[in-house]
């Protein structure tokens, strides 16, 4: 049986919580939070703690804080021996270093609240200070996902990075699909096909090799037509700056 | 049954081809292409012809040929009494004026060559210049897709523009990625997971709500650190113009 405290109750706590309570081998010993309310969500299932001085003994303490605050909670866990592992994806493994057993366990996916995630496909991103450590952490990642990886710290930074192209510029690419449709009497809807199935292919093919579309082919009568067409200037930037980049890369004139 | 003539034999051609030929209630009478080459992809199931002049009677000419030939080979349709449909998104339906029943049947899709597409799904954008060619034109995508639309000229150049932003700016979002994973020994399929959940998320929710990331909350140090990062110097301009529309949008300080 595997004894786990999280601390942290925001959005990754929660999915945390969620998976690892779906397991008869992991017993969620406590959730600590400052935020009384937050813990609200947890008191059922598990003991909840406000006070961090209170912390129980465990094989893991997960830190699912917010960035800024992942030092100051680590430091409460100073004499604590079980493996202390942070969540984040942008910080480096070594602001953990004044405990003798640490890592990163990072779950390298979008998580909103309340929409539960398959688990099992979400890689599990893995860092730690030593070879013992580094299996615990395995093990505790192995039960709740088939998708496991070494990742150092550096690359981890840059998965980071990476997520935010993903995900977060994708979905600006939405939003402005989004408004393009309201502002033209179209049902978001109709996209929506478009949307899932230019992912799919984005991870069954080379990316590269089934780009389509006005730049890849160096239409520029198409990317006129468009320019003309959006009246948002943010946007308008945004059109530009990929398409130049697109051309540019597929060897097209400026 | 349904006569169909298809012009053009490219990849919306090829995947029209393959969908109408799987329903009995159709009939491909021929496909004509300049191309006796890429007409070989045809011949066994139907009858092809290179010369334009000597083109079959039926019910529907779909012209799946680039947009800049849709005019020229619609000119080889004048004396046809069929619908005469152009498939192209960024077309006016006014090009084929010359024809008494003419209109667009515009699948709004990705395509790639040799890999199927589940045509159920794919919304059909329908305009027709009169009421009964109209309803021949849902007649015929009702067979092939459960999702059919009355898009104007107007709207489809608009949805055109969508769709560049939806799929080939995504597609590019995952060039970026795919960059930075090879170049920091990272395999792309750890992101995969982010990019399909990334795409179910947008279709579910309504994207603006959903986003998260360092410029949706104005996490300056984190923006700060990426772009340090990026050693693409179109990469960095992508990272910062998108960035930048984010923090404006969501009342953030530039």
């Amino acid at each position: 049986m595997l004894q786990i405290v999280i601390l942290g109750t925001g959005n990754i706590a929660q999915h945390l919580f969620d998976v690892f309570s779906s397991y008869t081998n992991i017993t969620i010993a406590q959730v600590v939070g400052r935020n009384s309310k937050a813990l609200e969500f947890f008191k059922e299932k598990t003991e909840t703690q406000t006070n961090f001085n209170n912390i129980k003994n465990a094989d893991f303490y997960i830190l699912a804080v917010s960035d800024s605050a992942v030092e100051e909670v680590a430091s409460f866990l100073k004499d604590k021996n079980g493996i202390v592992a942070h969540t984040a994806g942008s910080i480096p493994m070594k602001v953990l270093q004044d405990h003798p057993n640490h890592g990163v366990f990072y779950p390298l996916q979008t998580f909103t609240k309340n929409y539960p995630v398959d688990f099992k496909s979400v890689p599990m991103c893995i860092e730690a200070n030593n070879n013992e450590s580094n299996i615990l952490l395995k093990k505790l990642a192995n039960i709740i996902s088939d998708s496991i990886y070494d990742v150092t710290s550096e690359q981890r930074k840059k998965l980071h990075l990476t997520a935010v192209f993903i995900n977060n510029f994708s979905n600006y690419m939405y939003q402005i699909g989004s408004d393009i449709c309201e502002k033209n009497d179209l049902s978001f809807d109709i996209i929506k096909p478009l949307i899932l199935e230019t992912a799919k292919k984005g991870t069954l093919f080379n990316p590269e090799t089934i780009l389509t579309g006005p730049a890849r082919r160096g239409d520029y009568k198409t990317i006129d037509i468009h320019k003309s067409q959006i009246n948002n200037k943010e946007h308008l930037k945004i059109y530009n700056v990929i398409t130049n980049a697109i051309l540019n890369k597929y060897g097209k004139e400026l």
